[in-house]
């Protein structure tokens, strides 16, 4: 069953990914203890839809999905912040879920993913709303996709091909998960999909454990993008900030402070902000900054995902952080 | 400024009106006595969009929002449910709200409307998608929207007189409030509309109170068709079911057996489940049952939202309630 | 310590006696498997006040509590429906407390106290506010206090004895707890108490199982007030309704419908709009009615008391019990 | 009084199956909707050593679990309740869940399981603790445990005739789920398993649907008797009672009334006091007694556990449903 | 409708202004995602008069108050916290609630006033209690009462003057909120109202950004009390302290140190303590440092409310903040 | 892996003392203001056994409780964890509870004790599990348990030497509590235990204020176990870590940085995490960094309790506080 909510509009952005259900105890309650949990939807490449279009672009998210309240509570969860969704409902598979246990140090945050054999796994191309992804300027997965099954694998090399061959930007973030594959795997994954990529993201950490990179953020950047002919490279540093290679040219951009509520989504916010700046034909410095402040206010806000407007990104970029609003 | 989620696809059925904040107490609580409210999105209009899409229509709500977080949180609890929105977003006007008491009898369930001089009620016709109208197949709004302001009184009209006029069916409810209007203002306001409406949803009680009629159910109905040349006159009567007249017939359905949970929003679920039947080209007779299968259903449910999938009203209609399934 | 809330102004009525924080798991969860417990105050003395308050009567609650947050906790517990407090604080004795299992039958609601060598249970004669007690038109109090302490019990008498002698009509209800103490512990301690009582409100069922009274509710009515010489006295009986002897007159009651959410406080309710209702004056026939509607009313609200306005009292006398009013 | 809790006894009732965690919305909320989820621990199996425990036996559940979070937490939700818990932990395997809609008719209440590939479908015989099963005086599970996977279905055989090998009487009940196989499948599965079983008990609705029995409850007890020669067969019969066939004679018990706030565990409360009452060597007709009244009492009370104590048992028994105890 | 709560004693504080059900999401929760408010009444004037009245003073908050469950809520959440009210009930006008919030930064607390058409816009004099206002030792409102409306504009003036000419001091907050006028109104507005005010207060930035004043904050004080007569001047730093003029002297105090749960509220409890302490015959240097321990509880409490003790209060003017008191 | 939880085994370590239900009000509520109380079981030597298990000793709680849902909801609480429960139910005595405010500074974290009259302070030599605790390798109780009563006083002290006198091990620690006792009573109640105790554990603080203990820690350790024979004295510091005296040596452990959530037995996490290392014949140094290592991660859990596993407290040793892991 495929819904039927087709558009034939031009979306700007379409991801493609699974999106779990995240049940988390409330505040720093274990799992042991607790006696309810928290129900969001979470996912990263919801996440980056959704950030992108808080910052103005129209963006689609595409998945496979059980055909179950579990599966609409999930749609329900996204579609609540604006995007549209295009979803292959299917009766095979589960609803995979993750389990988030907030802990402040040195108990830290832990995850427990309960995500085998999620609907999602069994997606071919033709689950995949290919007209909107061709129309699309955008498309966008991340290196979990291919990690979570082989038909994922094939699935998301098939895709960013099409997309690539019909004119469709191709945006990829490595997002590395070492729970779900060892970097020897990753690293032979990914690389064959490199050659479909135009826009590469990765964090600097998962560029020298994953893919054997060396030297500094500018190193990274720069090496990548002559060996794979990036357009563009971004390497995302936490706190340290980001970096870009587009163009030949070097963009920096530090981090924004901010007071952590919630830290999971916050490479997503980054990169679906900066993905809606791109979009908008905003220069890559732009777009960093504010790929950077819709990262700080994404820690300011509980579950995975940016609930941020395009006035109060301007106003972290601006600086204009002032006492209560009233 | 207007959202610019516009769709190019044809959308079968648009409805127009207020949606408010709902803020009730939790279980029986009084208002006097709570420290939280439960809040959720709530309005005639967008109750019939939710019920009709969950029956499988492609349905948009259209309406004015003030652009702020609660504008946001109605969109929000709307598209949550699977419709489109449409809004016209603006710095005038409040949001509307309402306050909700649920109490089991002698006390009562009861509502106190904070909603004067809400954004909606400054609705012009370019507030509204007129294209996404005159290519729908339906239009649908209810007695409660011309009651807001004379503003929307105006507007009201001539969105109806629109769509009709460009081939967009129209129906409507008449949905007396008495904490809005008298019967008699309202008498004369939607007598006024009657012209422009081709299909007419109307408690029996409101047929008597507002619209002066008498005799039983199938008289109102066939007078009414022929006084004012409604193609379809739809006369619900509460538990005792509801009465169809059109195309010179009469069709009955009781109601079916419910334990209620929340019977706000009864009527809407009726209505939207009906017209979902009839843009699916099923007879009157089909509708009515869906319709009342899809109101019972609603009552089980908490909110104004008939969260149904149509498998669970065609369990409804054929009966087949059994035990746990497990 | 003495709060300086002292009012120079009269009060209509005052009562005496524990008010308690009420502990009970949400919804129907066992105290053994809760994780949360609802708190509120109660006590049957409170309650009347705030019945009587509700309904129109200057109400003050006067009793003795610990110095400490719990202490303070009841009093705003109170006070946020009106009423005023007259509190003499202290640093000895505990805050008493109870825990209430809601069960639908065959389980049934529990009640466990834990009010041992709670503050209350030393008061004396000076701890009460005797002039307030004095300009008041009625002094209440029930059964419960003195079976708490044979400090409570002597301070009863002395205080029922010092309003009745400077012209404060008394009233006393009988409720009878047969986890405080045995029929005859009371029976003998009640009696005592019986000639400084004008308004004699009892159960039925205590009548017969403490007092000893035989023959149906109207001859226990006659024959208390016969043997004590009460003014008036009203019999209680559930569902049955109430009666009520005065001035030589009998006069019946039944009880309006309700659908019970929290049935604890009924009994105070009742007496509570009885007693308002003669403090003006209305006559013992309409002050039964009152009394009888506001306790079908209390019944629908969660907690001990009645949080009900005089208007949805008279709505529920007048039978006016509608549909959801919007 | 002091707890039998000491380490070196016997146990007297080994269950073995699979726990899940239960999920499910507050009050008659949606899964779509929710944003919170209740978390219980809940099994047939353990469901019936719980109960069997509150009636005083000496209870363990036994099974294996995902060393993490999630088994831990089915074990404090088990443990909390008195059992003891002798868990075979793993890295391999999941948590089964379960999803657990409550709604009223004709919505009804819904169960989406999430159980696929859980830790427990792998159990071997060296997984349980076949010492304490054999020293036990009775060993329990259920028709649930070998539809869970083919190795579940050669495990459940060998213990059981382990068990009855070596002096454990074996009990059984046919707990038919139709998620989980089809009518034939169990019938075929069953039968197998029936001659190591000594105490069979089977809804009436399962004897003739899955076991393709015919005739009323007792030609059903007695003809399976005869046919695999059980030395007691009970069969529950829902709002209709139940009857045993024992040693050559027919007993029957018929339900008590009970209000439901949750009907899950209802099957497994009765059989888990019926066992007990039979371990403490009371008569079958005491035992299908105590049975009714637990079950009765479990359906006021959230969750899938039957949380109460002998005495409150003894209470239904005896019939002695007062009012608030207080 | 007036309350018939009327108090023959002296009060020694009435304050007068608007308050306001406060609904705020849970934890930092975003209004968009939220599904719960928690309920609070709040207002500045109602802050002032619990805080004094926490640190013994007799206060009073006098309003006008729609007749309706949301009027009644607010006396509700001031009563509970000891202080006596004097409403003048009306079926005019609405509730005035604020949407709150909370964010870390870079976010920020953002506050969203819902309060046009408030009844409390409409309050004229003999709405007021005068007979409490001149009897009481001090009145107290704040500059957000005449930028509410031109009415309470009037109404304003004339209660300070009235007030100031029956002997009772008149002490005022300037209070500037930018979302209800801007500077330059406020300036004309509130310099009409100095000559009635004895004792002003004045945040530093609103004395600059406001009032036009320059200068360090002794300068300011000084220099207000030059050109307006006032008797006291107190201007506060935030968590730079606070400075008083007062009787040709100036008194300084630094701010304590607090970790802050929730700002709202601060300086209302500053003002309070200051006050209580003042009616105390406490000195200036005194009332500043009370002052300031209550600010810094406040910031420790949720809502806008000092829930306070006075001995918490001596114990931070003591520093004597010790470890857990256990 | 498999439980050990087989019941004939020897129990290492038998706790003994009183647990208490803990009342909080939820985030930083004020008792005042809350309508909700979160629930937990809590007491010192509860919390050594729990802390104990979680490291892998088989662990044994032992002591007197009432016979009803509050007594039982303790065993539930502490059950859930894992230890095993030993209970003298009775009739007698109340269940001892408490209430806890946390506060942010300056307010501070209130504990307000409701714990007279507890059943548990008739405990008596014969209420105990003498057998367990003379096969166990270890017994424990601390200095809050003889405060509680001259019953408990006896008791102790003949625990202690049976304990002693058949092989046991004997640990206590001091844990003053300033509102049970003056130091002088402790001082001279401990001092007549001292004989009977082989491992003693005490705050720095207390071996100053009640003990009259000077010079440095390590004076401290050497003193005491001069003066009084014991095997093992543990001085712990708070923040500044702990030290111990073990056969002639001095070992020292600085405390991990830890982010405090809830800092209610933070000590008990450190004393049961020593025991278990020691009966696991782990040397001293690294039982005080497994205590020191759980005891911030007690910190970091709501309640009183440790729920950690063994691995996240190596993970603590070792320092290796990752990211989010996932």
């Amino acid at each position: 069953m495929r819904s039927a909510n087709l558009v034939a509009h031009m979306t700007d952005l379409v991801t493609f990914g699974e999106t779990m259900l995240r049940l988390s105890p409330p505040n720093s309650e274990r799992i042991e203890s607790t006696s309810t949990l928290e129900l969001r939807a979470a996912g990263a490449e919801s996440n980056v839809a959704i950030a992108a279009h808080r910052l103005g672009a129209e963006t689609m998210w595409a998945s496979k999905l059980p055909d179950s309240p579990l599966g609409r509570r999930v749609v329900a969860g996204l579609r609540q912040y604006g995007i549209d969704t295009e979803i292959a409902w299917t009766d095979d598979g589960r609803q995979g879920t993750y389990y988030l246990e907030h802990g402040t140090d040195p108990r830290g945050t832990n995850v427990i993913y309960d995500r085998a054999d999620a609907a999602v796994t069994t997606t071919e191309l033709d689950d995949l709303p290919l007209g909107s992804i061709r129309d699309a300027k955008l498309f966008y997965t991340s290196g979990i996709t291919p990690a979570l099954s082989s038909t994922l694998e094939s699935t998301v090399g098939e895709v960013l091909r099409d997309a690539q061959a019909t004119g469709t930007t191709t945006a990829f973030d490595v997002n590395y998960r070492s729970k779900l594959w060892s970097p020897a795997e990753a690293r032979e994954s990914l690389t064959d999909l490199f050659p479909a990529i135009d826009l590469l993201v990765t964090a600097e950490r998962d560029a020298r454990d994953v893919l054997g990179r060396s030297g500094d953020a500018e190193e990274i950047a720069r090496g990548l993008a002559a060996d794979w002919d990036f357009e563009t490279v971004v390497v995302t540093r936490g706190s340290a900030g980001a970096l870009a290679f587009h163009d030949g040219e070097i963009f920096e951009q530090s981090a924004f402070d901010t007071e952590t509520v919630d830290p999971i989504g916050t490479g997503d916010a980054f990169v679906g902000a900066f993905l809606a700046c791109r979009l908008d034909e905003e220069d890559v410095q732009t777009a960093l900054e504010y790929g950077s402040a819709t990262a700080a206010l994404k820690r300011t806000i509980p579950g995975d995902v940016a609930v941020v407007t395009r006035e109060e990104v301007e106003r972290v970029v601006a600086s204009d952080v002032s006492e209560i609003s009233r």
